[in-house]
């Protein structure tokens, strides 16, 4: 345990990957809580995600929530994209860090996107190129890194495989990304373990949901491998799109609770994150699956 | 990880300590959860507690349950007890483990019972001898040993100090409580290990919740220094008297799962669990917390 990272930088996804399986949201609200999750110390914030408003209504807006949204000192946002033109309009929009997906699982990627894995990482290469043309970073997501919703299994090798062939076309780092919560301890140091192994100087993130109540527990195994960026979703916004009402993404405030009680810096203020979830809460006017939203910080104390 | 123990006890303690946090349940409907889930392959049951009925009216119907269930064959059940009088009623009902319980904060166990903790170690000195005269044995539960909801950190050679007075007055095995869900991986290990130092052929339970989260990542920490009994609640029955809406046990189902994961032996059936957890919901009327009860498994895959 001694050789955990003294500090993690933690990226919201809330605004996208949370608020792109709730109902719509309007522009402005969607831009409010972006706001205000730049005041709590986040340093990340993934903001939206430029996709064809077919295949993902909620961020058919996307373009219009960045313009509303005043960028804070200190924090920087990204947006996801899927391929060519959305990384265009991003750029244009005006970030500097984008973020793309493969999915590691043959038949969730061709479900997703209608193309093999393979063909999702050749185009890859080209976003990447273009992306780094105009001066921007690009990470790669692998999906379905732990779990498949249609095949189960998904060989960490064959995750580790696809990653890899993203660092080898210039990703400036690499997400493993839980998509449908099926990671475990084991399964976190597995990966992690293989893939550092052979890249152990690319920056790697763990995206990690908590459908199945493993969350925090993956985010230990994947800090005590050196993990030292996670992302999570404010009030643990969002959810399972294989599983209605199932959890989705870890919820941000139990992943800074955690890492405050293991000395872990996140230069997050718990209270003012707590403050962000409940207002995150009546935004999409349902009940967030974050129990430290219910709770209280531990040192909420009775009278 | 490679010394974790190859095999744990899990106790069920739902339909104890989750019920007596629900509003009431009918005594037939309790003798029917307590029948399933002696299906399940569970070793260990709480069924009920003898408290006084004004103190705990959920529980007032306790010799009635317990009469109306016919146990498994190969399953172990328990009663928890207040005081002597308690444990005449368990042990007139046929119980032949018994559990008391000692809040390690004094305002809590003041709140509680109207004594001070070294009050309550006495009577419990008292109840062990006549426990332990009768043929059956007794586990002394330390509560808020990770806090309390009143004074906030409660010390951990607190704790410690009043568990070993316990093992000296006899007490058959130990569990520490987090009563409310204040626990974290370092604070699981830090009294863990202090314990252990002093009492290392001690039996010891961790009896976790799940208020804020890190449930499951408590629960790997203990594993990780040897603990081999840990309590849970089907479908994560029950919750936290001090929080409204929070969270309380750690699900049974998902520790069955991490534990699975983890290559840990339990003997559960996760799928037979799974069906009491549903049948768990239906009896109290409300959602349970269990994140895989609404997920299902990570091997229950989408068409």
């Amino acid at each position: 345990m001694s050789d955990i990272p003294s500090s993690v930088v933690l990226r919201e996804v809330g605004p996208r990957d949370g608020l792109q399986n709730e109902l719509p949201v309007p522009a402005a609200r969607k831009a409010e809580l972006i706001a205000a999750l730049g005041t709590t110390g986040l340093s990340r914030i993934e903001a939206v995600a430029f996709v064809h408003p077919r295949a993902i209504p909620q961020m058919a807006d996307a373009a219009e929530v960045w313009a509303a949204v005043a960028p804070a000192p200190g924090v920087g946002y990204s947006a996801l994209v899927p391929n060519l033109n959305g990384a265009r309009r991003a750029l244009a929009a005006g970030f500097t860090d984008l973020e793309v997906v493969v999915s590691a699982s043959e038949t969730h990627n061709l479900r997703n996107v209608n193309r093999t894995p393979e063909q999702s990482l050749d185009g890859i290469a080209e976003v990447i190129d273009f992306v780094h043309g105009s001066g921007a970073t690009c990470q790669v997501i692998v999906a379905t890194a732990f779990g498949c919703p249609y095949e189960g299994e998904v060989p960490a090798e064959r995750v580790a495989a696809f990653a890899l062939r993203a660092v080898a076309d210039g990703a400036d780092s690499v997400c493993f990304g839980d998509t449908t919560g099926m990671g475990s301890p084991p399964r976190v140091r597995r990966l992690t373990g293989l893939f550092r192994d052979q890249a152990p100087d690319t920056r790697l993130a763990l995206h990690l949901h908590d459908t199945r109540g493993t969350g925090l527990a993956n985010l230990v195994a994947g800090l005590e491998l050196g993990v030292a960026e996670f992302d999570a979703s404010v009030g643990g916004l969002g959810g399972c799109p294989y599983a209605p009402g199932a959890t989705g993404n870890i919820a941000s405030e139990e992943a800074v609770y955690l890492l405050q009680e293991l000395s872990v810096h996140t230069g997050v203020d718990l209270e003012a994150l707590l403050e962000v979830a409940a207002l995150a809460q009546e935004i999409v006017g349902r009940e967030l699956p974050s129990r430290l939203l219910k709770a209280g910080p531990r040192t909420r104390l009775s009278v």
